[in-house]
């Protein structure tokens, strides 16, 4: 029963199968290999359009240079203060962007607001020295509480962005979940909702460890592979990462993956609901699933070998944060989850509530 | 016949089996995996010390973390003009270090003179405001020529470092080849011969995307798990890199993939010094053979799909420069080199040599 | 009727005569010179103890390389949402830290609130690599709302910060007027409330271009010399410097001329308070009003050839925010604001507000 | 006797006496005042083009801005081994451009050498990404040697340089003294002869402190405004600096300056050269004397209070190096110095030999 991140599980069986078919043989190093183009590939089926591709093996290391491409070192990068780009990478767009500023934009449930994205705009205004400068949006795509931007949403404030010469961002950590749970095309839900620069993430979905910069107008990307060299991202043998972009993406495995782990949070969810005492304060829209358990309950599931992280009460409103034993935790399904644990996880949370 | 690069082939059997065993089921994630800590152990054993370990996927992570650890942003770090982290970089220490200066000490054949270093020590006394301060000095192991540092030399550049209170790094992308050419253990080319900290490569020896930054005084570590994080190195799935450097080093593995390449090159370097024509400027230690063709076997090679690079003539004394037709090129073997691709070269550059 | 900012003043009498006798003759560069030594001197004795000093020539300059000595680039330096290094530097701090995150605290009237930062401390446990690391605290003294810190509730701030080994900084780009208006000793309101290091300005207040990085732990001091010649903020000729301040701290001129302007906005403050449809949201405790003008007011003044800036109004509490064509504003008075010009002023207020 | 540096002196009378009236009454901060904007004019005038102007405190901070402009973190900038940007200014190029790399080329008596110019740039092809980019060619003018670049010469490197799109800085400290020496026009030894950022110097020159950022295609200027911000050297009385150039260029002021302090090092060249024992490796053409004095010399001159520093010996041939007690030393003019104390100097060398 571990629900402590999509991070806790490997790559799905076809993508092992991919690395070890690539590791036979000789390749050219440093993503000339024919995996790594084979995935560029793949890349510009899916979104239907030419785009500059950058694989890299975290998704640190994908958010860091996509901002960095966006915003320079006097730059500003608006983005949601519960966002993973500006709590949970130990400063790396302000590593990799040299020292820009990381503005927090709030919203209800890790959705930046629409309003308060403007008032953040005006609050930069461009060209006033002692400012830095608005240069770019981040939206991440599940966000970090599980909600989604809608297709137009995300064109609403891209457009807010894009009105003042600021780029977009999208961290697509779980972009394959968003995708199945919006039901819409790669394309809808980026470039033509106005993202310039996506970081696709496949590392939480189904591979070891591997991600993609795409760079929807490849005249902004020029820079990209003298910043992901001199960060180290480059590796010798790009056939690792070529390999498991190109069977990630291949038959659509990508989003049969993501619709397991969609499908086990969404089960997870309406269980939980139902189980005494505890309240799930967001809706599940992707593979996580927030809650509030009893003191007992989540003694009971830990007892029981559940592996979950409590999560910052802070990020809920008033009103819905735990009280007394309560505890605010954070269960994260994802393709190698087991149905099996996720109803065993739910017998005991209603067992345990009831007493 | 591929000997363009250590690059150029992918993970042992053994690497690769471990790879795939380890992707079974869940794990903590971000390096706290039982097969990352197995790893530390066995780094531990090798050396014959508790040392920090720090694993990562590139060797450009892992001299620029290591050089970051030892040098300020006002620090000079000294290095051979040809060594990688001056020239192969695109400038990583420089970022990793926000904005260290490598400062260039020559020597022949790749090596750090101690002459040279003595002079470039004395150049930078410590504490005048407009100088950068004298930080670290990093020697590769083997060097980028293929030629080696004893045991003895490491300890004669270290103490001339330690003097000035400069830190040691060792760029050790081939360390195995060099432990297995000189004949001493790990600790003897290391800390034992003042080295504090060792980039400890894998990558170009049988693994696929594996590096260790060794450091061994803990206490100057404490900063590297930040600088990793930040400069997104730590892998979520932290399993790919334990398994890999656990079974590199498991029963000697990486000893014995290392002599296979030394052996090769052996073997290579023999049959071009009795080629017609062909001469070899540097003694072959490690697994890099550097040669001068003249034109007529170079096109013989090429047509034949050998592939191999140019090297730069300027790294030779001109009485041993390329004249007229003739190329100065590098050629590398690695564990996967087959003696009949080497069989084969020779034949080759011999009976092209001969018309 | 220029209330634009204490910059819009030049250097006092006597701090301009004290720059024209250091020009005569010839003198060592870089610091080395009499008048530094002797600015040194004065304020180790000002200070009660000895201190690190190093003099730049603006209050930016000042700030980093203060933040930068306490906040590694993976630190995270706590300051409030309104304060000149949050907002007014075009990310200095993050420049000079190579990175660091800024992490806003509120607090009413632009001063951090205690539980606030106790919130803001607690959401950033040591040791968690992918958190920035609690570095330091930074009080503005004044605040850029013209508010004071008490010496206990600096003590008490600071005793938060030390608890977690964060240091404390002070923006002492208003010290002088904070000082006079608080009646305390510079010891008092530094070192004994537990600041570490203080940007001491001078800039604003009766010098040209003048300030002081004062470090009280010398043992924390011993970069700043490299951090200030590799951002070229050691004056060649230092002489400028050290004349400036020796004559600015000599016989209590400093504290005269914060006096006077201290006294100017009082006087300021109070006819504004009587003027009809004129409020001051905040108190005034040094150089600074903060007034919601009626529109009329404002035309009036400004018609009148009053300078001075609006404000954002995002930073007063809803209940006091302008309404309709109100505006607000910020007052500031300086060592050279003349009594006429406030009385003129306020008459011109109190009679456009009548119509 | 004071021959140390050109920043041993102070202030011009005509300059300062213009900081003394520009003191007076309220100006607005951060440049916009008037005698800044007559600065730029003036320097508009003397340059005969418009150009985009940034004044700051320092030389350092005016190459470093400079170098900034034209260089990204992961590009090379060539300058001379023993240029002050490489040796003098602690990594200041490295901090200000996020980790540029200094790539040095050589050349006799402190000239850049075209060939070996062409050597390094062909060393780095714009593309591979392992390599830092070709960005930035720095020439001093004058040379920390004391020698000179003809417009030709300049026009030559530049032409190299621009072929390959690298931009052209030029660190003029000593600008006047060259100009004076070479008889040509600002012009001339600027953009017509391809230099796209020149850095003027006037602290060595007859400002306390004052230097400016010229860059001649505006198009290439506007990041500097946030980098100025940033780096702290953006002065809130920005008068102080606007007074100083201003005044420096009005009439022909600096001009005058300079053929003074070149007038007084070619006396005491001649003189020197005609001492007993006392070299001159380097002819003067501008205001530095480089000389091997014997020991006897040396000691009679510091004797008598003369003071000036030991120059490195390692970069002087080695035909032409100092043998046993023989000291090599810089001796620099200023507009201050004497002819009295020229004289004097002279006439204790000249004693002290013959002994």
């Amino acid at each position: 029963m571990d629900f402590a991140s999509d991070n806790a599980s490997g790559a799905s069986p076809e993508v092992m199968a991919a690395i070890v078919a690539a590791n036979a043989g000789f390749a050219p190093a440093y993503g000339a290999d024919p995996w790594t183009q084979a995935a560029e590939r793949r890349i510009a089926d899916v979104f239907e359009r030419e785009c500059a591709v950058f694989l890299v093996a975290t998704g640190t290391a994908s958010n860091a240079l996509a901002l960095a491409s966006l915003t320079p070192p006097w730059g500003a990068a608006f983005c949601h203060p519960d966002s993973h780009v500006m709590g949970d990478e130990c400063g790396a767009p302000e590593f990799f962007s040299a020292g820009a500023k990381l503005v927090p934009v709030g919203g209800e449930g890790g959705k930046i607001d629409a309003g308060a994205l403007r008032e953040a705009l005006d609050a930069f205004p461009r060209g006033v020295a002692k400012l830095v400068q608005p240069s770019a949006l981040s939206l991440s795509q599940a966000t970090e509480s599980g909600s989604l931007y809608t297709p137009d949403e995300v064109a609403g404030l891209a457009g807010l962005a894009h009105e003042r010469g600021v780029g977009v961002h999208m961290d697509g950590a779980r972009f394959a979940n968003a995708l199945v749970a919006l039901g819409c095309t790669p394309a809808q839900l980026t470039w033509r909702a106005g993202v310039d620069v996506l970081s696709l993430g496949a590392s939480k979905n189904g591979t070891l460890a591997c991600e993609a910069v795409v760079i929807f107008d490849p005249a902004r990307a020029q820079d990209l592979v003298f910043r992901r060299k001199r960060s180290g991202h480059t590796l010798s043998k790009g056939r690792l990462l070529g390999a498991q972009m190109e069977a990630w993406l291949r038959d659509g495995h990508w989003l049969a993956l993501a619709r397991h782990a969609n499908d086990c949070a969404a089960q997870l969810a309406a269980g939980l609901r139902d189980a005494p005492g505890v309240r799930t304060p967001w809706p599940t829209a992707v593979n996580e699933v927030f809650a509030v358990l009893p003191g007992a309950v989540d003694a009971a599931l830990r007892a029981a070998g559940a592996r979950y992280y409590d999560w910052p009460a802070r990020r809920l409103p008033a009103a819905l944060a735990p009280r007394g034993a309560e505890r605010f935790v954070r269960l994260v399904t994802s393709f190698a989850t087991s149905p099996q644990d996720v109803a065993r996880f739910v017998e005991i949370a209603a067992g345990a509530g009831k007493d």
